[in-house]
């Protein structure tokens, strides 16, 4: 499992496109099968600052995430809307057990 | 629900112990009724750095969190073992929805 923290800094006049855009590539990025988690959040201090948690099964799954339309759809749209260059730190699970990471499918 | 992410720097020969003390603290912390998520991770590219990510029901859970016999441990047993003081951010979830986002309890 691999989990990668990607912080971005929007244009404050991006936020909403970015923030719609982002929704929509999350929710068609959790049913991919190699994706645990794909969290999105939103800074409660700065509304121009975001987080995405990606949680991967394996090292081979963010390769085939970035092949997927919807990845290359959110790319494309969020390009323009950057406030400065993203960044990403990968780290490994120490708790708890990787079962425990997995996003329930569907809508509860 | 509220979601922190703490970045922590370690000093090299703390790392272990570091480690041990967060996953006593992070499965106890997981039985607190207010807390959702209590994940714990490791940098793949540097061992003295670690984030945790803590997800709150609500905004007393952090305060019940800081009450509790295991949160006092386990900052005392850190405190000479910082590298730098441990930096926070403060999120709200944006996707997926809230009841998606919980832990499951036990272990599976």
């Amino acid at each position: 499992m691999l989990i990668v923290h990607i912080d971005v800094r929007v244009k404050p006049e991006g936020v909403e496109t970015f923030r719609r855009a982002t929704i929509e590539n999350a929710r068609a990025s959790l049913e991919e099968p190699g994706v645990v988690r794909f969290d999105f959040a939103q800074a409660l201090d700065d509304r121009t600052r975001f987080v995405l948690v990606e949680v991967y099964r394996d090292e081979a799954a963010p390769a085939r995430h970035k092949e997927t339309p919807h990845y290359a759809k959110w790319r494309d749209a969020v390009a323009e809307l950057m406030a400065a260059p993203r960044t990403r730190v990968e780290y490994r699970a120490e708790y708890p057990e990787p079962a425990r990471w997995e996003t329930p499918r569907g809508t509860l």
